[in-house]
Order: structure tokens, then sequence, then C-alpha cells
């Protein structure tokens, strides 16, 4: 398969990477690295970014930026990062491959486990990972052409630890090399309209 | 208590309105009717509102507009309505709230069936459903002086078949009077960081 993966420079994106290189043509996106750049805040520059690609079968989007502060502190500006970046950033990535993915074709968007496990200064993940998923469940019922959308949904990596570790402790944090298993159960399988919960 | 309702003359509204009247001091609140005036897109008419509605115990949200399309025409700037206005205005009003409402006040928001169970042209409201989910579920644990906050979920309204019957084919509509209870057991209530699903 040819599959773009975006956010192929981050911790979660190289051990994804890693998995799936040895048997498919991986295309690598990101901000400031990879095959192709793109902003993902920026519907123009994914559909770029998308048709520059060439004939794909799977876009993986393990990318995506959101604010973290206490909610007493909290603006709708802060809020509006995570929207425009992690929510719409992968929405923008559905739009414009719906039109462009080969039949059968897979995205597999990333959430998190705050879904359903909030922390403090946590709210903006679990409103957007929540709405990642929503979406997800929503897009492959109307996906056309057999195309398929699913969601994974990390606890804290244990490579993340050292920046991330404080804000989840009690987390029983697991290695990028588990979670990118299940973004190569999405894309080599045949479900659609999942999450996939590696907590 | 002293309780604001925004949506107060919508069918949900209505209902809510004629459970709570008979026990405690309603404000109604709408975008062109009501008690007072508020624009839940926008931050300032939401904190102007609220400081003009004096002491309150709840507030409860039975107001949001979002568009329904289908998948394949949707565009960024759609989606974006649901995220300003049913999304973002109910985290406005807990924003705003939260440094307001009396110790041991609650906040009541609305989501809707759509989070779990998706239909065609629904995309938009299963992301912003999920969302507002998500977002309490974290908001509830970081709420001082016992301020609570949980969400309603109905199905589609049996009072809406006649309007939105055809988009929900074989969902078994629920009248606003029992999802009403659904808002009082909230305000009235004890718990925190819940969804009830009134399905």
């Amino acid at each position: 398969m040819r599959i773009l993966l975006v956010g192929a420079h981050g911790t979660l994106g190289r051990a994804i990477a890693e998995q799936l290189a040895p048997r498919h043509e991986l295309i690598t996106a990101g901000r400031s690295s990879g095959d192709l750049r793109l902003d993902l805040t920026d519907f123009a520059s994914v559909q770029q970014a998308l048709r520059d690609a060439g004939p794909l079968d799977a876009v993986i989007a393990a990318a995506g930026n959101l604010h973290f502060a206490p909610l007493a502190d909290f603006t709708p500006e802060q809020y509006g990062i995570g929207l425009a970046d992690k929510l719409m950033g992968q929405v923008h990535l559905v739009l414009a491959g719906q039109h462009l993915l080969r039949d059968g074709g897979s995205f597999t968007l990333t959430s998190g486990i705050l879904t359903e496990e909030p922390i403090r200064n946590g709210s903006s993940a679990s409103m957007v990972n929540s709405a990642v998923e929503g979406y997800a469940r929503a897009a492959a019922i109307e996906l056309p052409r057999g195309l398929r959308i699913n969601v994974v949904s990390p606890n804290v990596l244990v490579e993340s630890l050292p920046s991330y570790g404080p804000f989840f402790a009690g987390f029983e944090a697991v290695p990028a090399a588990r979670v990118a298993q299940a973004y190569v159960r999405s894309v080599e399988g045949a479900q659609t309209g999942r999450v996939y919960r590696v907590h």
C-alpha cells in the first residue's frame, strides 16, 4: 500500500513508521519535516499535500496540538487551538482524502485516553479527543467506495513520561511500539468506525 | 433555586421550564426572546448575560445550532458553525459561570443521541455532541466550590418528528417532557460528570 503518515517525526509517528515501512510505501508529512510539508490547520494546504502525495491507500494522522491549562484560566481562544489543529486538522484530512483515496482505502486518526479519563488542565484534550472519536463514528457510515475510518486512542506514552509524566500520575504508560500496532490493525484490517483504545 | 435557562423557548426549553417553574425561580435567556438576550457564540455576550442574571444556582443550556450535510459536501466552515455555537456556546457558559455561580451550583449541558448513533448528514452533530460530553467529564473534576456539571443526551423528540423525522428513521422518539426530567435530575440531584442518556 501507499500510505501517507502525517506527524511521522513525532514519537508516535516514528514508531508507526517502523512497523509499516518494511511492507508498505510510506510518504511522510509534517509541518517542518517529511517528504511533504503541510499545515493541518489550513484546508488548502492539506488538499495540496494529498494531491502531491499521489495515489494513496491510507492516511494516518499522528499529529495534532492542543492547549493545557486550568479550567479556571482557560480562554475561548485557547480551546480554539485544539479545535483548529488536532480536531479540524484531522477532519481536513478526511474531507480532502475522501475524494482522493483509492477504493477501500482508510483513514486512521488519533485521539487519546483523556476522552474517558480526564486530568487536571486537560479539558481541551478531553473535548477534542471525544470530538475526533464521534466524528470518526459518523464519517464511517458515510464514506463511499469502501473507504474506512478508525481512531487510535493511546494512553500516555512511556517515551513521553519525561515531559508529560507529572500530568499523568498513576496512568499505566504504554510503549509507542505497542500503540503503533493499533495503527497497523486499522490500516491492514477491515474494520471501520472503531476506536482502538491502547490503555 | 435561581436557574438560568438558555434556549427556554425551544421545544425542549419549554418542557424544562414546565418542570422547574413550580418550585424554582427561572430566568430565561435566548437569542431572540427571554428575560435576557445573549449570543452564545460571543463570549462577551454570555458573560454579560450571566452577570445580568444576578446570583444563580444553576445554568441549563438547551440551545445550540449546527449544520447537517452529506460528508461528501461538508466544508470546514460548516463544521465551524457547530463548533462555534453548540460546542463553544455551551463552553462559554461554563467558563463564565464557574466564577459566578453560587457554591454547589450546577451546569447542565445538552448533547444528543448522535454521539453514539450516527446518521447520514450528521457528522457535525456526532462531533459536537461527543465534544460536549468529553468537555463536561473533564470540567467536572476541575470545577471549584462544589460546582457540578452534567450533560443530557436526548433522542429525537416526539415533538420534532414533523421536521426531523426523516433523518431519524427507526429511532424511538422520546417526549420532551421525559427528556426534561433528566435536566431536573441534574439540577436537583448531586451527581457530576454524568451524561444522562434519554434514548
